[in-house]
């Protein structure tokens, strides 16, 4: 429902991307279920050019998704960017822990990748949820943990002591008008026994586990 | 919310995605906001190889989205194929109209698009939900509206008149352990006035009109 998050951070070119994804293998061959969002200030490219899907995009479609028996995709315009915790609420919530790429003046903790070959200024040191740098500069005097460029197993393990473990899934997930609602504790409560109640009162959801509700009014 | 649907059936090779990208264009271009989804009973490739989306999936992650202020995309695993009302509920209830390529069994109202040329056996007169045929045989012995394969405007000014206009927004959808609940309209109406009311008395929500909730119980 709210997984945990960390997002990887660091300027264009520092090997966010590169050691991500070494990251990501060593968890997954962990046995974690890990979904990753890659940050994209502008825009991007997904679809090939030709394929039905492409062509229904090209067509003036604001959505198009595809569905198949063992993945789906969908590619959706938006007017405004679609917060991470959306995304993560709508989309990621089964993971175990999400991954994010950039984002680094979003609202997860943080660590930060830093090459000297490529940048000796680091981007987020004034943001109190930087966790930890990944560099072969000397970071000690900014008081965080760092790791070096090829030690992705121990950022791994890491990430499992401090972002995985100890991480409380609250089980509820409430998005308003486009933005994430944080609740206090009593009141998610309240929402998640009323709202629970009132869905397995009705045929054939006296066992409802897993609920979705989506209401908009005009 | 509950946009209204409709499919375009056929045969692989029958011409669906030619025709149905002709209409969503002419569609588009009558102001409407609509949103396409491809079913594919096999699956199907959208990512470019050695893009860095391509490379978070191919790290292991389950789930991968890419999210840019104009529009993000999400490729995600299934362990079961997720139905048609699930997507659209959760990605496609702001267009105006869905139309779907495949599901020729689903429970939508369906167009069958049938070239002479590729095939002369039609596979959906038998679901009472064919609402009419796109083709160059003579078909009307089915007692079905037929259009010719270039009447894509005809067959927008179809889709406009029996399936967008007269299509009521319920504005509630409720999907419980994966499969999308219908209530009746009381039922209905109490759960969207009574969560609508909760959410109204939390912090900052007092105008609360798009609701998303997620719940899930261990």
């Amino acid at each position: 429902m709210t997984p945990p998050v960390v997002s990887f951070v660091g300027k264009s070119g520092s090997g966010k991307t590169t050691f991500l994804i070494k990251v990501v293998s060593e968890l997954v061959k962990r046995g974690y279920n890990i979904g990753t969002i890659k940050h994209d200030a502008h825009s991007f490219e997904i679809d090939h050019k030709g394929k039905d899907s492409y062509r229904h995009k090209k067509a003036g479609a604001t959505v198009v998704a595809l569905s198949s028996p063992e993945k789906f995709a969908v590619i959706k315009d938006v007017k405004e960017e679609w917060r991470p915790e959306r995304l993560i609420s709508l989309f990621l919530n089964d993971c175990d822990c999400v991954i994010t790429e950039g984002y680094k003046t979003g609202p997860f903790p943080k660590i930060e990748v830093l090459r000297k070959a490529h940048s000796t200024t680091p981007v987020s040191v004034d943001d109190d949820r930087l966790l930890a740098f990944v560099t072969d500069l000397d970071m000690k005097s900014f008081g965080r943990p760092q790791f070096k460029l090829n030690d992705f197993k121990k950022v791994a393990s890491f990430i499992e002591k401090e972002i995985i473990e100890g991480h409380k899934d609250k089980g509820v997930s409430l998005v308003v008008d486009g933005k994430v609602v944080v609740m206090k504790p009593f009141i998610e409560n309240l929402l998640r026994d009323g709202v629970t109640g009132m869905i397995r009162t009705l045929k054939g959801c006296s066992k409802a586990k897993d609920i979705e509700i989506r209401i908009r009014r005009s």
